[in-house]
């Protein structure tokens, strides 16, 4: 993984890297996605490098959530769509290309081409039950 | 779509519906998603009813995004996820079927079968300006 100075975000951050961004604010940047899956579908990134959602400050994530909100609201407003997804990977088996924690806003409209990450199936109660404790029971770990 | 008083999740949050909850704090409820797409699966709601994305305040969706930090930090300390995704969907089109919004942390594992929602394409450089300068230059709507 890239250290910050090589990290493609940071640059998109100081200009060092061309981007069409739709919002900026004191913690966050919210810019065009190159590789759209849908018209208007944007990445927000807390300003402030981190890797993931395992080590972002919750404080930039939070931020990260608002401006999220915002340009959701935009990409129904402004280009008319149906819907949105929040998507957002850590690790490369969740996807994750770009090693600058990002949250994708992804536009949806009913004639799109996306699918479904999973297909709802019931599970077995007694073991969604015993993840869960394991889970609830479970001391954090600092963060 | 339900009202709250109708509103699965407003039941769960009331205790009037079965739930293996995981966390709970003032603002957010963390409990098992009954169809996990994969073990851990957990969804995240704030308590205070809310549709989607466009409607929820946006203090409770920043609380939400930092209990789905927590949890996402459980599912790879406790049940050794090997990456984790979060998706959120609003209105049916992007996959919302109940209507109290709501985080999935969706805990990845190396030999899961889920599958990603759109495969990465770069797109027209003069189409996606465009579009990202029609999304900067709106004026939002209230919220
Ligand atoms: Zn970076
Ligand atoms: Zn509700």
């Amino acid at each position: 993984m890239p250290s910050p100075q090589d990290c493609i975000f940071c640059q998109i951050v100081a200009g060092a890297a061309p981007s069409t961004i739709v919002h900026e604010d004191d913690r966050t940047l919210a810019f065009m996605n190159i590789a759209p899956a849908a018209p208007g579908h944007l990445l927000v990134i807390p300003k402030a490098h981190a890797t993931d959602l395992l080590d972002v400050p919750s404080d930039d994530l939070a931020a990260s959530a608002r401006t999220a909100q915002r340009m959701a609201r935009r990409v129904v407003g402004v280009l008319g769509a149906d819907g949105v997804n929040l998507v957002h990977a850590t690790r490369p088996v969740a996807g994750q290309t770009v090693f600058h924690v990002h949250l994708h806003v992804l536009p949806r409209y009913l004639d799109d081409t996306i699918q479904g990450m999973w297909t709802p199936t019931p599970g077995d109660p007694n073991v969604i039950r015993s993840v869960g404790k394991r889970l609830r029971d479970a001391v954090e770990r600092a963060g």
